[in-house]
């Protein structure tokens, strides 16, 4: 894996025995930490007696409390890194596209913090929160609808901006088409977009930039 | 004209020739204010030269120094109303069409103000200007490429705002649809959408409120 | 909440319990109303079995009686405001919509009625009402398919005229893609458009018109 | 040609040599009309001059005195058919194909009238004209923009309605795309629809009918 | 009803309640036919059992014995029109768009005939029915996927031919949009293009189109 | 070049001295025949006196007489491969895409051949020439509007189908799109569709089918 | 069956009953082997025991053990192809399409293997079968998401290469919109395209090149 | 200026003179460098024309000697930060935006570098560039057509990767929807998508992350 990042599971189009079938091999040949995204209630269950009788730690976002068919699992403790990643949400639907974020920051050794429901139409959430952000190397704004949190968020903060756009929302929303292209037209400068609902892609977008810090770091 | 709005001519599909004619045949026939949208050069002056020699007065929008093909003209000097609508755009190449919707209040009687380039890539601008907005019965906001300004103002007045989607822009924007599709999503409560580019449908619209108001006042 | 609207909730992508810590917290910080839209059977019961035993008046919207997944909730009494508000809807399918608008009418203190039905493949239904529809301080159409209600009444009131397409339909109406583009594109003068099945945004749209004519009416 | 149609020849991305080629070697082996659609000047002078000279009648849509680049030709005198259709157009922007129209319907020996700028914005101008509706065999609406009358005039007359999308207009037109998917979507009953801008396909629709009146009143 | 077509219920979105109570009081208030369409099996049920112990006649299309929840039902026996419409499906997919055709075609009185299955990727077949395609006054054309039937049948006879565009099919035909373009498109001459899966409004467009025979024969 | 075509310079958006260049470049370093697609008026006068004081051979296509933005220019003589290739269009339009295609093959050495004009709505075109397709071994199908044509050919031949839409058209062609989405979604088995205009693109899957034959056929 | 293609029957839309009918039909009247597509458990179940008494042999894709409603069954013993097609898929989500893919490739005599999960975001992969291609007669491609395996594949091999875009993935794959746009754009020569996950018909393209090797290799 | 990003005067929709005005007043009230982007030949005439007498430096991108419509100027000189950025472009047709890439990231202070033409149907020349690759610090793919040059990159490096999708092509890039939709449906991680020709944006979305570089650094 050239690129440095770790195993990664899509587990929404996998069937509970094709996902166990795949983490028993990883746990024959590697080490490394494996990242297994768009869980569904079996599959954590599945998942979680698996690794029930063995010493390998287990975690799951958004927390084992809650159900919901949209979850992250890491299997095995990432080594960390010193970087820091804010994680935005317009609105409360957008949690579990943040969510696999937070987790797929989790599983690349990246600190992450969301701030939800910081939605531009009260634009004075996020002029609170301006000053948090500054501490982040990377941040990350997940919004549907009209996606408006990504111009706003854009034009404030001086650091790597990435967009994305969720399926969150009715109506003229268009399964995130709206706001796909509304964040492409962004007028802030240089913020960057990735697909509809991945907010998994996110965190690799914001591990690429901080590996690049780390190896930069090590020149000096 | 049963809903009370003045005579309006969109001259954009129509030869000089015809917009004289129909100037012609409502100076015969009509003593109230006439509109002219999308007007070019040559329309701007053979109207002018039409009413030279003559009584009526003439007002060109955004003025006649500039040499534009997206000008209003109105003929006759209409009736005030009591009503005031702040026009706001998000970038420079969104002024043709907030022109649009002067030339249009103007021919209304309405009183109208533009507060350019206040798009929110840079939200200080449309905080700082958040008190003069108090004393508008109506906001119009014009914006391109992600439209975004309408969801931050809309956010942030409680008056009517109506948006307008534009053209502006390239790539991303699709001629407008990028931001007629974002207005129409937009997070903030009670925002309403013209069609792209269209000034003068925001104008009669502010003018549909703000009649209202006066006919209201009379039962008073 | 600087521009006056109640608290709303949004529940379609919300679970009971997540709706019940609302209004617990609601309840316990705050006087004022709270409107709940998109409401199914289960949370009509749980908001209706929290407010059982307590004295704060519930309202549903359409009717209790009525099975169906789109209800709005009103708890508490909203203040009224001195403005009317006419609904119409071009079908049947179209009133799940019109409902939502009627809903927030009522938490926003506002008098509304619906006119069903109205649709312009027989325009003498339009026709008819038509003297009634002078009463209103401002006109919501709702419709679906073709979306052509909008520019019917727009043509024929003088109001504000704020149009919902909407979703219903099949086929050629793309879940209200063609309702929108076509009420954006309406001819007649000074249409304003919500986004595709928002009957709470007209709402909150009325709202903001009749608003300003009470602090118009105050300044006198 | 088995379906009965005269020969036609769309002239838009024709070379004026091709054109005339084309007419030279009907001329030779035909003594049938030949119908010449979508002609600019240059079209319309080369076709003048090669029959000045020879006794075949020319008959050019809208009239030789106006400039345009949109014109039809009839070359020869056809045979008349015993029908009626009326063409009535939104505005006058959409006149250019009810032009069109007008001009293949005689080429196929039928009577047509225009009614322009009925568009339902006003209303009351399709309600005056619907008397004399009663006499055509055929009723073609050609509309742009949100494209409604279709819709009205479907609800109001009880003879076979075709629309005609347009692609005039700007912004939220998308050149057609908005009415050809609204007047699809209509709630009129039985309103069929022909593709973007083409008048000419309306009147061979109407031609369908009325040809099929003839050979059904033969049987009599 | 000026334009004489018979009451039509549109079933999908409603309850059977809603529906039982419309024919209740048509029972009460007309002695016409009725004709509902996009029944399920429990509209069925429940308005055979409604009729039952009644002498009103039922029919229901494409006959009880089959289980499908797209079907027509007619209450009353329409009065018979001189006229006959053949019905051509592409393939057997487009079968319950054919059949909604045939109940309406039923219910206005005219005799419908199916010819199945002739898609133009077997164009032999298309020419084999040809021959008996003569009698018929107007020709429907069903087809999903690429929807070229309609152009090829549309060359092959001079009737009027009505295309309805299917959502039958996957993939590439965007639930019926592909078809939908395609026929707007078509290089047949005068064919004409009615909204994705309606069939119900070919019945309806072929009915204005025989019933403008019969009063133009009365007149002779 | 591992996959065996000849070196081709698409010229659309290149200046003539670039187009020099490359073709300098190329006589210096290889005796391979060039291919010039998309060339203007412009750039058929600058490469035809490049090459007119050499012994090099020049072809043109469609010809050098005709004036036309869109030619195509082969440099060198290519070896012939024993293959033969016939290319239908549906309307005099699409030939420039037709040419395109023609002079690609030439470039590869396949015998091509033209049959234009053989559209659906006269489907016995068709049909008449069917028995000369036989000798062919790819059959390309050139078609803008609806594309009907590939889908009629797929049904005929059994030979590998190549289907091109084109831009060809006004309205609801949409550019082309119809005639993609309307060829993607053939029910003729087995056809295979290109870029909308990509007659080049044509040739070369001509050229990889027949090179699959050569080199299958040294086997034997 | 002019073009040499056995019976094929598309079961997503059938009942069993309709199925098994034509099954019966089929045995009665023909000794060809019949393909069928899009099965599910149910399809599976019943023809399986329809045969269970029967000498006629039974193949099912992609085996009797896995659970899929997406299986293709081949009912008899096709004849042998001298010919080899590889089928090459980006993800496992492909994988269902590339199973139709083979199954039909069996259907029709021809030899097929599947390289699965080969996807260009790690191209080394692609590069490390490169070899093992070189055997094939056609290649397809089958890629959801953005589909740039066709690109890249298309630019390494000289053979025929068929792309088929698939509706996995989520967001922004739009259900195989993108890659159908993106493989139909590509830039590698001469690759062409099928409907989105239309495995079937790139079997069939593949059937008509490899038939015109043998028809030609006769010939010799 | 918050963000740290120079002045950028977006110039295609704006007259010369409104620029040369603009020019003005940032030299008197500012030293620092300014970036005019999308120049045509008149405006870069006119903007050296302007600083010609001055000892302000000019820059002008992709050079003086070639014309174009789409060139960056850069007034004064840009403090220089230790990053490197390599800009890849698929095509020659893409070169404008890379050239728009270059001169921003010039205006940044960062030095950029260019490897055209290295599309991924000829897949080597991205694998021989690869080691010249680790040096930068963020990777620009620039693309237009299919945009798959996007996805292999992202799978061979482990740099941010920022792609920008070109309106170059014709036909099926759709003016660069393609692209962006391919590009954001991605299967390589991490990589992120600027809006359609927006090789501004790309430059500071590079410069978002280098500015991060150095600030940790300092922090060190
Ligand atoms: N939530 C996600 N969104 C997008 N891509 C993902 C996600 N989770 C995993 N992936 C990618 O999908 C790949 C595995 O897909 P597959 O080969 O189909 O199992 C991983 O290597 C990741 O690149
Ligand atoms: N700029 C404009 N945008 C949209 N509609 C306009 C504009 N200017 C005028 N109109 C409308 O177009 C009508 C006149 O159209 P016409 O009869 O074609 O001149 C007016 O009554 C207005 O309703
Ligand atoms: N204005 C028009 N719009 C649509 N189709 C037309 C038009 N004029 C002619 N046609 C059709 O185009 C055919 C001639 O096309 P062509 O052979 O390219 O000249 C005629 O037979 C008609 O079917
Ligand atoms: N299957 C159908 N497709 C389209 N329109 C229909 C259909 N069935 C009924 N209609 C129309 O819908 C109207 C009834 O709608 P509703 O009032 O909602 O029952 C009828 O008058 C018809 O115009
Ligand atoms: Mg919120
Ligand atoms: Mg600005
Ligand atoms: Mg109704
Ligand atoms: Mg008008
Ligand atoms: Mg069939
Ligand atoms: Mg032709
Ligand atoms: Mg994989
Ligand atoms: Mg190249």
């Amino acid at each position: 894996r050239r690129i440095g990042m770790p195993e990664a599971v899509y587990c929404q189009s996998k069937t509970v025995q094709e996902i166990l079938a795949i983490l028993k091999h990883h746990r024959d040949t590697s080490n490394e930490a494996v990242l297994l995204t768009r869980c569904n209630n079996d599959v954590v269950g599945a998942v979680s007696k698996l690794y029930e009788s063995m010493t390998h730690p287990l975690y799951v976002f958004p927390g084992l409390e809650i159900e919901a068919d949209y979850r992250t699992i890491v299997v095995g403790t990432p080594t960390k890194i010193d970087a820091k990643v804010g994680v935005l949400t317009a609105g409360t639907s957008d949690l579990r596209v943040a969510h696999e974020c937070m987790g797929t920051l989790f599983a690349l050794g990246i600190h992450g913090e969301i701030y939800a429901d910081v939605g531009v139409a009260h634009v004075d959430r996020v002029l609170e929160i301006l000053p948090r952000l500054e501490d982040f190397d990377v941040i990350v704004v997940v919004a549907g609808m009209e996606g408006a949190l990504a111009s706003v968020v854009g034009g404030l903060v001086s650091q790597p901006v990435v967009a994305v756009p969720t399926s969150a929302g009715y109506g003229s929303s268009f399964d995130g088409l709206t706001a796909l292209l509304a964040m492409t037209a962004t007028c802030a400068q240089g913020v960057s977009v990735m697909g509809i609902d991945n907010g998994f892609g996110a965190a690799c977008a914001a591990f690429r930039v901080v590996k690049r810090y780390t190896s930069r770091a090590k020149r000096l």
